[in-house]
Order: C-alpha cells, then sequence, then structure tokens
C-alpha cells in the first residue's frame, strides 16, 4: 500500500499534526461518496503578503489538507479516487492580481502528492481576512473510490 | 415525527418566514442525494462587526438556512442525514482575526438544532463586503437520506 | 440534438474560445454525477466596478462558464440534469450592497441558456480581489444525468 505520508516524504515533506479543529467544526465529512475537507489555513498571523511568500502559505495550508485527507482515508490512498476542486482563499490588498501563483502553491504540492487523481477544478479568490489572521486558506471536495 | 420547529422551539427560536429569494436564484436545490442551500445572509445593512456582535449575525444567517432546510425537506428531519458543509462569510476589515468566533454562531445553532447530523466541515472567510450590507453569510451542503 | 452553441446564439452569444487553464488547475472536474466548473473570471483588469458594469462582467464570466459545460459535455445539452450552485465572487469595496443586482448578470444568462435547468442555489460574496485584477468570477456546480 503506498501511504500519502511516502509520497510526501519522496517530495520532502512531513504530514503535520493535525490537532483538534480550532472551533465547533469537523476537519472532515463524508457522504454520497464525496468527502468535504474543512478550510485549512497557513501559519496564523502572516496577513496579506507578496506572490512568493503566499505561495509558501498556500503549501503549507495545502500540506494541513493533505494531513487531513490522510485521516479520512486511513491512509490508504486506494481509497481517493479524484480531487474535484479546491476553494483557495488568499488574504490580499484591493489591487492584487497574482491569484493563480499563490494558488499554484497549493495546487502543485496536491497533484505532486497524488498524481493524476490530485488534478482539480479550483477557485482562487481574494480575501479581506482569514481565520487567526493566516494568508491562505484552502478547502477541498473530493470524490472517494465507492 | 421531531420537527426542525420543534426543536428550535426549546432552544428559545423560531423559524423565520423565507419569502422569496431576494433575485434570480432558488434558496435550495436538491440532486443525487446532496441538497445545496443557497447563502443566506444575517440582518441587511449591518457590515462589518466586532466578534461578539458577527456571532449574533451569524446565528440570524444559520437560522434562516434552517428555515430553508426545514421547508427543503417539508419539515422531516428524517430526510436529513448529515450536513457535510457549511460556508460562512464575514464582512471584515484586514485586520480581522475572530472569524471563528463567529463563524460559531452559526456552527453553533446548527448542531443544537440537528444534533449530530448538524456537525459539519466548514470554510470562514473574511470578506469585503456581503449583499445588502450584512455582516455574515451562511451557504450549506446537506445530505440527504437516500 | 439542441445545442448549447444553438441556444446563445438565438440570445445574440457566441461561446468564447476556452483556451487553457492559466494555471496548475482543471477547468471542470466530473465525479459521482456531478459536474465541478472553476471559477472562470471576466475581463481582466476591470477591478471593483458599480452595479451595472459588474453584471456586464458577471455575464463574461458565465458565459465562459457555459463554454467549460459545453465542453464537459461535448455540446450534449442532454445530459445536463440540471445547475445546483453558483458561486459568484464579485470585486468590491467595503461599502457596497448590490451583489445581487451584479449576480443576476451571471444568472440571468445561465437561466436563459438552459431553461429550468439552469435554475440554481447561489452565494454571491464582495470580495478583496480576483485573479488578474477581473471584476467577477463565477464558479459551479453541476449535477449530470447518469
Amino acid at each position: 500500500m503506498t501511504t500519502l505520508q511516502d509520497r510526501l516524504a519522496s517530495l520532502g515533506h512531513t504530514l503535520p499534526d493535525l490537532g483538534e479543529p480550532a472551533a465547533n467544526y469537523l476537519h472532515h465529512r463524508e457522504g454520497k461518496g464525496l468527502l468535504v475537507i474543512a478550510g485549512q489555513i497557513g501559519t496564523p498571523g502572516r496577513g496579506a503578503l507578496d506572490a512568493s511568500a503566499g505561495r509558501a502559505e498556500a503549501e503549507v495550508a495545502a500540506l494541513k489538507l493533505l494531513a487531513v485527507l490522510d485521516a479520512a482515508v486511513g491512509g490508504d490512498l486506494g481509497r481517493v479516487r479524484q480531487v474535484l476542486r479546491l476553494g483557495v482563499f488568499i488574504a490580499s490588498s484591493p489591487g492584487f492580481t497574482e491569484h493563480s501563483t499563490v494558488a499554484d502553491g497549493a495546487s502543485d504540492l496536491v497533484v505532486a502528492a497524488l498524481g493524476e487523481r490530485g488534478r482539480h477544478a479550483r477557485a482562487a479568490i481574494g480575501v479581506a481576512s482569514l481565520p487567526a489572521g493566516a494568508a491562505v486558506e484552502v478547502e477541498a471536495l473530493v470524490e472517494l473510490v465507492s
């Protein structure tokens, strides 16, 4: 069984400890063969960043998202059919335009970790603020094997 | 049959009158055993608020969302399997950080009303503005019994 | 076979050329009989607009979204059961309140093109900024015939 941990280790990443959700919600919820992963934030307190630093924060958030996915499927990547959607929310000023660069920090990691199954539709949005002052938040809709 | 109205009455709430959607959309749409509930706003004209007042507005929006859910299932809670996702959008300034407190105003009510079935994944986001100057908007994805 | 192109032509519209996605994502992803359409933006470089100009940009974005839908179903409208959700993101200043007017630019076109199947739940949100400086971004969740 190929594990997500093995894949990420080969990319130089370690799955972070998830911890409890910050409030009254679940990290993930599954129904009808679909897995909804709650919005995962990058490093607290970063606020709006330039494209390069924002991209790094998108990767941080995506790594947490992959940790939730790993927990949801009990470490068995064989249960993941495909990632249907990523929602990428980026703290930004009104003039910011490089959402695609930032969001690719999340998308590139998800595709590197999951291969073809990791390819996804996406909405990338510049928002006023994010929980705990994070720069990026990433949520996902994943199709499971059923 | 336990009704959502009974549950909410025991919590001191009354389901609001839904009225027609404000524009060319539906309050809800159902397909493949999934129910999508359109974004429901809190009180018009409130704009960005502090965490405590924002929490109260999240509850107002969630109460409307539960009224839509009630209408969608014809008052029969037995048709609700689980709430998969809440999207909570919070009008905020760039420095706002207490999204979790505000969003729990919605999540706490949904969980109180629906119990374990009401627990959900969530994305909480700080946005520039919301329809009609509301402070909070809440949307949902719900799994129905099928 | 009634095509989406025929329908739009009768409304005075032409499906735009899609082109490749701007970054590492797919225009659409299908699973469990659901089609997720990635966020499609209006004209680059428009920034926040008034309600009337914003409405026109929402129509531009929705036309791209319909082009993605057309590609996803191979031009066969018979494969579309219904549009479940539109997410409409509108670049705006904090005081903006006319999201419904802007978002109807997208909703009206989708309903005109698809009829009853095009009616949908919706979340309309005012955001700080959008990719490439667009004024509006529209994403969709569509149920396919299966």
